[in-house]
């Protein structure tokens, strides 16, 4: 793990770029006031769609301010085949393929959804993995840790394999293949669910069977009205807290 | 309204038991530090089942509390045939039925929930607002008026027709008859909406299509894990700053 930059926030966040081998990243550690000088930050990973660090980079510092003021570290890399990163000409066929059908008014079959984001969650999964490692090894950071945002798919496999999250706030998104429902009975941690009641992009039916899926004991499923991107403010100082209840 | 004992709680919430014509009632007050001693209190209703004030007072005085920790005013009144209120031989034959089909492990039918609901709705619903007049009327207590917890048709019916109720904390239970589906489309204020998922005394899909029927443009649906009565103490906050948000 490389840093290639760093700057303070106002208020007093500190955020470093790194690269970890090829893979971009961001590291953002709350300012000294908010957490407690002597103990690491638990830390909380932010999971983001595929769009690329660069376009998704003002929502993810929003999200980062606001868990710093909580005392939480957070970071996040990019994801294979996103930004800078080279293409992957099958997860890039099967985007195409996904774009005509919308565009068709055609329903998306399960083939399109499962090579979009099958391979997606096999490659970014070991990324995070590593990029977990490293992380940990700093000393301002420590565990717990969550992982908090998009690709559920990913959310749901680290879940699963990576015994040092405890604790993950998931979008029950659109496109989540079939086999991720059989992973997602494995997921024991307690888990905090979003789902946007008019998704226009999402299958509301699949969210809610996905919900009932997870084996976590302690979930929670926030239904809110409007679109994909109409997540109501209240609901970040919902995930804040269900953090702060499970990592602190 | 008429006063029949006054006592300051451990905290000094002060609770005043009333009657209202042959109707029995709680008010709860805030300590004159959490309230602004010049502005009247916000005040929330406090709906409950129908087992009587006396049975549910643990449940309604800890609700009393932490509302008016947060500088809400919050009154109950007894429902039509509970607690020492004369029994309704209508409702009584409705409640000896359900409980007949529920022991048998019968589906509960349309005529069992509509004999037990509507009429209860029907009476009650009369009975809240004009304890809704008094209330109001009290130097210490304004508005705007939320209407928080159970019997849910009288929380749908009450947001129709009372138009100083301006927010409602429902839970998504039991028993809700066809003909409160179509009520529940005319409901416009902000909703707070629970479901426990595995109520064993509920459906689920009927839950959720209440939830979709609603008509408000601002509605939020917290499911959790776990059954009739073990809704998670966090959830009791969620809802203390749904009311903060629309009272204040």
């Amino acid at each position: 793990m490389h840093f290639t930059s760093t700057r303070r926030l106002d208020g007093g966040v500190l955020e470093r770029e790194f690269t970890l081998g090829e893979i971009p990243g961001i590291l953002w550690t709350p300012a000294p006031a908010a957490a407690s000088p002597s103990t690491p930050a638990p830390l909380i990973l932010l999971g983001h769609p595929p769009l690329g660090l660069r376009r998704m980079y003002p929502r993810l510092v929003d999200r980062a301010r606001r868990s710093a003021a909580d005392g939480f570290a957070t970071a996040t890399i990019e994801l294979p085949g996103s930004g800078d990163r080279p293409r992957r000409p099958a997860i890039e066929q099967a985007r195409a393929d996904l774009r005509r059908a919308m565009e068709a008014g055609e329903p998306v079959g399960d083939e399109i959804v499962d090579a979009l984001v099958l391979p997606l969650v096999d490659e970014a999964v070991p990324e995070w993995r590593a990029a977990l490692d490293a992380l940990l090894s700093l000393p301002e950071i420590g565990g717990p840790v969550g992982y908090s945002g998009g690709v559920v798919s990913i959310g749901i496999r680290l879940a699963v394999v990576e015994p040092r999250i405890v604790a993950a706030g998931l979008f029950a998104g659109s496109l989540v293949p079939r086999a991720m429902f059989e992973e997602a009975r494995r997921v024991t941690v307690p888990l905090h669910v979003l789902l946007q009641w008019d998704d226009e992009g999402n299958d509301r039916q699949a969210a809610l069977d996905l919900f009932d899926a997870f084996g976590s004991e302690e979930k929670s499923l926030h239904a809110n009205m409007g679109g994909h991107t109409g997540v109501p403010q209240f609901e970040g100082d919902a995930v804040a807290r269900f953090f702060t209840r499970h990592l602190k």
